[in-house]
């Protein structure tokens, strides 16, 4: 996507025979296959049983951890996150895992999704006479967990499961174990593998399973509690599942690895054959078709497959490309400079280009991106999307924007066209989206029709999110 | 002293009125002249009314702070503070000020001083469901704020303050106020300056006030709870103040600024008087009179005064001497080698030294320093110290040793002088010193003779310190 | 590539009129742009006309350069490089451009490329008594400009050329200007361009001048010193260009972006080229062509689109790969965790699958890839490499590996490819290679034919490498 | 001093057996104890007859270095230094030691002292086409070094001594050995002393030897270069010695640690002299003698000797004073702050105060320092310096301040006296400072007279210093 909505957060968590002697080490790993849900901070919490080891920093988890910082944190028990921020400021206090002691011991929690009954929550708590140190839901969740009723963490985190409202996939550290559940609405991916040698594991995403081996993969199934253990798995069906689910389809357009599987498809293949089924409903008359890299890329293959029109690259994407605050010069937008991408004139000087993307959010950078096209000369160019126009900004712990800022709220498609200075512009059809998927699990695709899976306090309507307490 | 026991903490606080611009800047020299009470922390927390700024880092107050962060601190309310870790382990998460969110807005604190019943509070918050995110006293005491009755802070502070048993001396920092409040017993010190351009200000020593241009300054009374304004102080007595009170004798002794008040007497006047006191109960046949730098100098110029021995400087201490981690080799140690101080052999070189010096807590440096006067050539070495032996550890924020490690538990005078091989030694008599300081306040003489100014856990008097709850 | 060679350098300078602003941000998106030449140290270099600012540092462009640091580099003369270490140590102190003071005042210089006599050059500078500060062929050339005869920059320049036996594409900067020369075998590419506001640009390639927006794109011709003015490029024949030339291979088939020109010649293109010749040379009966991300991509695509199988991603490159200093421990390495690529099993499982990669240097890494894609399915593989084995290691400043590490070196193509355990392996033919380049230039294929385009020291052929002399 | 000089540099080497295991560990030590010299930078320089490692940074030495970096610096050979940059801007580049290779190997070097023949050297260098990559005196030592002839190292020491024209005392490495030497004037300091268990080291005072375990120390004298070897030195009287010598005389007065020997005489013991000298030439009718800290000390203890006044200490000196980039307010200085030095009001109070000081050079500060007396109370203010008025820069390695800046070079004894609104103003005459050290060998007074030891250039009478080539 060429102008990417705020991403969301990576989990991550491990229960190895207390044998294991490098722990942190696969959590490490875990955590840089699930890099791509959020850049801004990463943590570990790692337990032996008796002390918990945390440690967190703003930036890459590449840059957060070195073997100074792995070596000490032994255990055979860890929680961790890679996280972009949904709520809360960009600060070390807002990073995850939160830990804190409570009458049971030691207690870490790291989440992906965002509740929408949060500030109920906080206010909750504040009139208890409870203080709070940081602006994140996560020391909500904790706070509530150490005040649960229950013989077990597995029961405690079951007590609380009803009072919390949105969209939750968490993992716990205590002592005694590491915990996982997933709201009953199953809005943000969970899933769970077994170690080769022992011991499971969860992850936002299959693919952070995959890499440190696991098989028997299975999901965190909607309303779940899971206590990981060593030899074996202890589930409690804390809520029953929401009837219909509300899966983000946004997972399968964007946020997902290719290499993942979510809700039993593998997103590559959905990917593909959403740029097939574009094809179908928006056809186009062109010599190429290209992707905007890399989520895109497949969709790009579908849709040059379906048409029977060659796929090449017309954008080379910058390999370095990373954090830059040097901003470019007055001058160097005049002059066209593009970081992030560049054109392979060869591949769309005099063509008619079909250029496949995932998503307009903004639509700033799609603008620019065209006439970076047309200066390395596109005759035409056809954009087609993979998705319908977003509308509706999400408030189940994606940052997309808020209502003024959605280019597809302020104006219709024909107008975006226009502003876009496209030949055509079409985006995927919702039933030819539902169709592509192909599955009928139950799908929350409120960001394009507005229609949201629960109640949403009427603030977040008015100014497109909760305000921040702080 | 030679072998200083581990300081204790500096608070200050400052509320000034509203156009105020540069607040952080006095804090900042604020606690700068409160260095010495602690160089492992810094960290200051500034108000305007409506957010608050917290930045805390590990470290001298100069290394924590530049004029980039100074920068971002704007507000007319600021507390400050610089630790030394009594309890809790040397993290940044119990670095002060503690700020948490309550349910009436933002609240932090920053205190000096150590609640002998920190783990009973812990255990009844913990037992109520709280959870807590740090080790240190100072989270206990603002959840005890959050949660406490009252319609002010002063109010809160007050009624809280019949929960908290032993040592403090603490400020506090809301979006309507700086407030100050000091134990009934009035172990560690608090005073109260008034700025010259209008306002408040309260720091743990007269020094800090002086620094930053107060004038009309009074202590903190014991048991006092006071609301720092802009044009007045409200004072509220919580409680009434201990009789007799429990003054920290040590503070005349080695740690406040000779510049500073405590109990209203400067405590330069007070260290020479000591010096005066000891000529007169232990005279000594000698050549010269010599200082342990710097805390000692005022003691041995009084000792030559009475005496009529000759002053002089015979150890100089390392000007540029900071933290280094680089540890001296053996074959340094075996030769002798002596960082921290240097002797001047021409003041020692034959003679017969008189040598003044605050304290002796385990006496492996004394026995080191005493070496080094016989290798500069001291003929005699008569060893005097302002105050009696140090039999007991301290409770009330002061990390002086445990039982075990302290010299005077384990040896008669007699058998210290032969193990430090000094030709004599004397300690200052608990009625001498009493009669030096001069005051009928009543002070906490616990480290000399046991008797502590409240009962204490149990835990305490077996293991010397209270187990840290992490 | 899969196991890539140590990369090389690239290098940018600027001229502008003096009442440009803001040269330092033009240089830092020009090596921004050559990030991919080198990762290990970059550095600029700017002069008003009086004084010169340096800074460089070790890491990444985006790493080493901040706004502060950008804010004290006025000037309109600048030079700026970007470090892959083939000679020296990676220090800092081999970080370019290297400055000195002469007797003609301030010259700086940045360089890419490898004198294969600069043993011989040091030698002699050490004989002349001259002492050397870094263990880097710049200071080399830098001293030697700095002695040279000539009234002008310019002439010294041309002064020295002769006395340069190797690789080197470099940038000067002194008060009167900014310089460009080539050696005469043109080895490594130069560009320059003219800007749109007035004055010119140099650079390693084409893409770095674009991003800038310069148009009027030429190359420095082998041979060839250029002095860049504000109006007009000064142009000097120093040495007539080697008939051959011995322009780089590589330069197409892996090191530079696929949007820049080699040769004249658009390096997607070329790369799409040998795809196509491949699929002639070495068709396969196979269900789908993938490349290798993220160099093989055109390649495979010309593949597919000669042999009419179908393209498709087979891996997915990690788009946050970045430097970790953290290994993956033994258990995962035996669970076959590979971080660099995943799989996508749907493109491979039960498939024949045709690999396109551009060249096998050790040969470990491969055979990683090659076991990953069987366990994600793939029926047959047919590895296609776009080029000759690599048999000889590169003297002019590529850092490929030693005789003994070059795996074509040791084993012959089928051993190789029963090595890898693949069922077929093609390299593209030296014939195919070139036919595909379609240029009559003159090239430098010594890696695939060990004969070099001039006589190397004997050390070279024994070692493998010239003796660094620190 | 209240308006310290910016002081000097200090030098250190080392040659042990080759078994000896932790040599950096010495030279860090030697570095502390000469840490007074210079806080700018330090470096350290191993060799273990093959190999040099060198370390060099901004700041303090216990900053600068770790033991993870002592841990890489294993050798039997060493220098170090620690810098005031006398010239040369502040950078690392111009950090010492200096370190290049030559023919004869590599070679370090670190000096103390100025070079009043740096420009002309340079200039020299360069027209002989030589390249400098600093602005330091340093690298024209070891560039001229590296070009000297001599079969031996410390011949070419020898032969390059004779163009030296300044003051030096240096310290030289080579894979072969150690040396130092030292200018004919012997202008400042440098001593060597024996190990104890084998080798020798030099240093720039005795105190540093001292630190370390050194015994039969001896200076380096005017003139002469010394290898230092295991079991001996190698001596050779490179040059005679000047007849007088210009020792520097302000070594004395504040330079040096009271506890090094310089000329032969304990520093402590000559401050002390010239204190008991001001009570003979300057008595004043007072009630107490007070230091400005630390370095006046014993002249005020020398002072209240003679004089029979007593000593006291009216100003505390914060013991924790570091770098601070954080400027006091407008108001804070309006308010009078002070933050160096704090005053004892009951020492000053309604007292007529005699305050020793070693010198004046700016005098803003000693200004302020008066106004902080009389603002604690005292009646009189009698203050006396312990040499002469400076009336002239030093151009032989001490910043000290250009003819402008010098308050002695634009007014009268009287007039600095009402400027300084003291009661009593005394410099130390010439004749009484002589005679108060004690020593016919010949010292350097050009700071109080103007007679340099040697013809400067023009330039420097002119500027006060030379021009800065950079």
């Amino acid at each position: 996507m060429i102008d990417s909505p705020n991403e969301e957060c990576g989990v991550f968590g491990i229960a190895t025979p207390p044998t294991h002697q490098d722990i942190a080490r696969l959590v490490f790993y875990g955590l840089y296959a699930l890099q791509h849900r959020g850049q801004e901070a990463a943590g570990i919490a790692v337990s032996d049983g008796k002390t918990t080891h945390l440690h967190k920093g703003l930036g890459l988890v590449a840059q957060t951890f070195n073997e100074a910082i792995m070596a000490g944190m032994s255990g055979h028990l860890a929680i961790g996150h890679t996280r972009y921020s949904t709520t809360g400021s960009s600060t070390l206090a807002n990073a995850q895992p939160f830990r804190i002691e409570t009458r049971h011991g030691p207690l870490a929690l790291a989440h992906n999704g965002n509740l929408v009954n949060a500030s109920a929550l906080r206010s909750e708590l504040l009139d208890q006479g409870v203080g709070l140190t940081s602006t994140s839901d996560s020391e909500v969740l904790v706070l509530m967990l150490a005040a649960a009723p229950g013989k077990t963490w597995l029961e405690r985190i079951a007590a609380c499961m009803p009072r919390w409202k949105g969209a939750y996939s968490l993992v716990v550290l205590t002592r005694e174990g590491v915990y996982a559940a997933r709201d009953p609405w199953g809005v943000r991916p969970l899933t769970i593998g077994r170690l080769p040698d022992g011991g499971h594991a969860v992850a936002s995403e299959t693919g952070a399973l995959e890499v440190i081996g696991c098989d028997a993969i299975r999901e965190v199934r909607p309303g779940e509690a899971v206590a990981l253990h060593e030899a074996a798995l202890i589930v409690r069906q804390a809520l029953p599942p929401s009837a219909p689910l509300a899966l983000c389809t946004f997972e399968h357009i964007y946020f997902s690895r290719p290499d993942s599987l979510w809700d039993g498809q593998l997103v590559y293949d959905v990917r593909k054959r959403l740029g097939k089924m574009l094809a179908v409903e928006a056809p186009a008359q062109a010599d190429v078709v290209i992707p905007v890299p890399d989520t895109s890329v497949p969709a790009a293959i579908g849709y040059a497959e379906e048409s029977g029109l060659p796929f090449n690259e017309g954008l080379i994407q910058n390999r370095y490309i990373g954090r830059t605050f040097i901003q470019p010069s007055q001058a160097m937008r005049r002059a066209g400079v593009f970081l992030k991408f560049n054109p392979i004139p060869s591949v769309l000087n005099g063509r008619s280009v079909v250029v496949l993307d995932d998503s307009i959010v903004r639509g700033t950078t799609s603008a620019h991106l065209v006439s970076m096209l047309r200066q390395a000369g596109a005759r035409e160019i056809h954009l087609r999307l993979t998705c319908p126009p977003i509308r509706h900004p999400c408030f189940m712990g994606v940052d997309m924007a808020s209502y003024d800022e959605l280019i597809a709220h302020r104006h219709s498609v024909d107008e975006i066209a226009q502003l876009l200075q496209v030949d055509s512009l079409h985006y995927l059809s919702l039933e030819g989206m539902m169709a592509a998927i192909g599955s009928s699990s139950g799908y929350c695709n409120a960001c394009f029709t507005g229609e949201y899976p629960f109640a949403l306090n009427p603030i977040f309507t008015k100014t497109g999110f909760e305000p921040n307490p702080e």
